[in-house]
């Protein structure tokens, strides 16, 4: 098996609903540094998993779209805690959808699975891993 | 999946028996960076694979019970190695006990799995993994 | 010259006011991993610039007064930018004002400087470095 | 499931045949910084996955068949792209060749898996693994 | 004092001329991860050291220059050992062209100095700093 | 100013006197990851600061000396704490002495200065900086 992974990063404020995130109830904000990484069986005819500028756009592109961002305000997490490990599962699936969706090549087509890390700080991380 | 890891870390004084081991059999010492990932199928009603908080007062819990000691000297250890790997396994036994203990919480006793990550120096490392 | 670094981390939300911050002019968040140096000419008679358990406590204390906060309802900060820099020094004055008042032990008066480096992501961080 | 991994590193100059890879298809190169992670289900007698002075030995002997060199001119790449995958894999293969040839020694053949990461920089590696 | 890094990255090849540098004579290349940092005594009216997008994109431009290259056939080295020192030199040097022509805003010009540290593996770097 | 920085690291035992070390009084152990950083104000005719691979060398002779020992043991450090400060000044002391020797080659004898920082955790480390 082998896997690609890039990184890149997003800053954003949020809070935190639920007597289990303490003071992290209050409205506060993150950086995270974002791995995402692209897995497959076999190489394909140019010797790689994917087209690592087309995958490294895609993901600037869901970073884009979640950075610089109170997601308190954001239609898409209405009702939802966005932790870390929601917006690690959000920053996947979005992925997917840019892969099934050509965005990465045929290449994007041909992939296994997906698994996406966020790093909140330097002593804690979360990931999510999905078949694609 | 998803996964959440916690870092902390514990320094300790060893030796090590069986020629294998070189000069590691004299009475050295290691910084442990401890990496301690939870893993879960699924996320809570909050969101999340465990309560981090918790988790990471489990954690530091297991390592006070490692760190500032000559491991040569505690019974736990008596006739094993205390070897990279002999470590982060247990680390990793001792987690999976307070988390059936309930000291996670009840999310802790949906916990899938645990890894541990011994880092002993910028080129070195081992890791256990185990259900729970 | 020696010195003792330790590194601690907040997470925060704040905006910036100012074309020049472009979308980071919206409501976002950052963490901040901190590094704290201090800086001393001579050790003292146990071998140590300065008491590394007093320290981390003393950096802890002002970590606490800005984490889990929206920065841009902090008084402290009122008709302030809360930009990298300027929160670097905020977290360096609090650290000598500390360590002048005694919370270092009689160490922290023996300090010749500090400095502050505060971490906003894998690829920028800011110091800001004052005598004591 | 245990594993361990050693960092090593190499230096080497290439380029790449086919439009996806821009201008690096033009002559250029890279650092690898090289993790390798021995697996095995079980631990020896001396409470270790496998002796690391040998692993390293070894590690560092595939290093540096590949090191300070430029890749276009190595007859074991004639006609294939020198990917940071395809040079994971080669160096996965080649350590696998090791660990059965007994370069790891008795423990060596015990290994149940290997895999191998490459770091090309600080926001992009590549990993392949591979039973043995 | 303060300063702010940005962190950016180049992937060169090239050969080193004299007996002192071994198998580095031979054609091979490397990843140079770059680390700019501008330094200023005092902050400008926004509470910064200088326009961090404006340096980052100029870091940009300086490594756009360098990268994917062999060295060797650059006019710009002719003659001179592309070594990790004057790489480091040649990057800040281009830095502080574009600081003092303009490429930074206002602030730019009020810079008091700049270094740059070129980082060729996990366990090598070299530094060149400046005045402006 | 140029500089040049190469990474090893040592693993000892030891323990240290005064109420102010608290649990780290008893004996127990730390990973130091070493970097010793040469210091040149100008580049010699090969465009180095110092032999790179002389340096290491000297590097691993000095931490070959400490590394896998009970530093409680040894003559050198009799009646002085091994506190990671003066671990880093008996370290850049022995490179000092090194390079005055000849160790280093003749471009060690036209160092400037040296400084050495040892990790002892990813949150604390210690410097000491002296002229050459």
């Amino acid at each position: 098996m082998f896997s690609v992974t890039i990184r890149d990063h997003m800053m954003i404020a949020h809070s935190l609903r639920g007597d289990v995130f303490g003071p992290a109830q209050r409205l506060h904000g993150a950086t995270y540094v974002v791995d995402a990484t692209f897995r497959r069986a076999t190489l394909d005819d140019d010797g790689i998993v994917v087209d690592i500028g087309r995958a490294a756009e895609a993901l600037r592109a869901v970073v884009a779209g979640l950075t610089y961002r109170n997601l308190d305000d954001e239609a898409a997490f209405a009702g939802v805690n966005t932790t870390t490990e929601v917006l690690a599962r959000a920053v996947a699936d979005r992925l997917a959808d840019a892969a099934r969706g050509g965005a990465l090549g045929d290449g994007g087509r041909q992939l296994d699975g997906l698994a996406v890390t966020l790093h909140e700080s330097h002593v804690a991380w979360a990931t999510y891993e999905r078949p694609l």
